[in-house]
């Protein structure tokens, strides 16, 4: 497997990351993922689409006694996810298997926690089978990750999901009469630009009101410089501390 | 109808604007409302919900040539409307009647535009008669009004509405597939915080992305200081001198 493969630091260089050179690569927004997230220790944690692990590897060196478990279609990956958590010190169970037919260990259990980053260019709509059969003749693709994630929640359980901004519409529909306590995080590169991102939170069967919370900005000049990095500093101390990202 | 009415000022005394002295009272929503409506010269608007003509009259200052109508449940709040339209040199038809079951000469007309400053203390259910009986026999009653108002956009007309942040969900799931093109403005007492209201607009029957804007920021210090003003630049020009909203 180290064919095709290269190692990401990740976390300041603490956590290091095999992932495919070509191919989805992992990066900042795997990172902010598991930063947002609230887990705490003891709690048992979901990722749907978990790629090469980086988010969950991220969540389990902040929160060291979360029980960690994996979910991804593809066997390469999940197989670098098993190595990078190994090679990281961080235990984590990494089932390979399709979020619409899930495997039936984990359409057994249940989890304080689901977090997803569903890919950026899903379109269409899809077919999704449950335990009984299709229930759903027709969801959008995003939809069907968010339904699938909020299946495998306890009652109060929440999700966390990281997904392009021009995709809200679409994450608010989906968790619309099914989760409440909604908080939306903007990320934006610089003060005063519209969002790229949305980190958006959601708690199964709560009623409480939606936040929109201040945008979290990336970096600190209001435009590119000749250094390397300019991160802001709430970005540097998720992105190079592994702090969590307080206040969602 | 001076008795238990008192005129304000708006766009820093250029409008004067009689209101009751109880009972709901438009301030900076309803001009920030009229500031974030991208009418043109020539184009028809129609303003669900109009009050005592604030957010009307704003926008008809702003735009000359706009044609302008409201929507009013109370009479004296739209005899109201008809007498401040009037004192303040603006052309507007203010129709009294309900939205759920709109006049017949509103019924009859279709607008580029529509603004709305839904009640903000909403809740449960309502009965929503068309011109063909009823249609849909339970609906929230802020879905009740974006369904009112798509009704009367012309295809590819935009309605620009102002709420409570936490609404955000509500609104963006009585868009959903309705109205694309949506974008949603944040608005912040205060740099960093989270958002207290929202201005989003759509597109009627439009599939193009949405858009998360940068927070409009009402006020300039990070926290209350012992002058009596304190509105950023972007909050007086808007408040004070009249302009638009651009950029959304």
């Amino acid at each position: 497997m180290t064919d095709g493969t290269r190692v990401d630091g990740f976390l300041g260089g603490r956590l290091q990351i095999r992932q495919p050179v070509d191919g989805y690569r992992a990066g900042a927004d795997a990172v902010m993922l598991a930063a947002a997230c609230p887990a705490r220790p003891g709690q048992k944690v979901l990722e749907l689409g978990c790629g090469a692990g980086v988010a969950l590897i991220c969540l389990g060196w902040r929160v060291r006694e979360a029980r960690l478990a994996g979910l991804e279609l593809q066997p390469t990956y999940a197989e670098l996810a098993r190595q990078n958590a190994a090679a990281n010190g961080i235990e984590a169970q990494i089932h390979t298997g399709d979020l619409g037919e899930m495997p039936a260990d984990l359409r057994g259990a249940s989890f304080d926690h689901v977090i997803a980053n569903p890919p950026y260019f899903l379109g269409g709509t899809v077919a999704l089978q449950s335990g009984r059969g299709i229930s759903r003749h027709e969801d959008t693709v995003l939809g069907a990750w968010i339904h699938a994630g909020l299946r495998r929640l306890k009652p109060g359980g929440e999700i966390t999901l990281i997904q392009r901004a021009d995709r809200l519409d679409d994450l608010i529909a989906a968790l619309h009469g099914r989760a409440g306590a909604i908080r939306i995080l903007p990320i934006a590169a610089r003060q005063g630009r519209e969002a790229g991102r949305v980190i958006v939170l959601a708690r199964k069967g709560a009623r409480s009101p939606l936040r929109l919370c201040a945008p979290f900005i990336m970096h600190a000049k209001l435009s590119h410089s000749v250094d390397a990095e300019d991160l802001s500093p709430d970005a540097s101390r998720v992105l190079r501390d592994g702090d969590g990202i307080a206040g969602i």
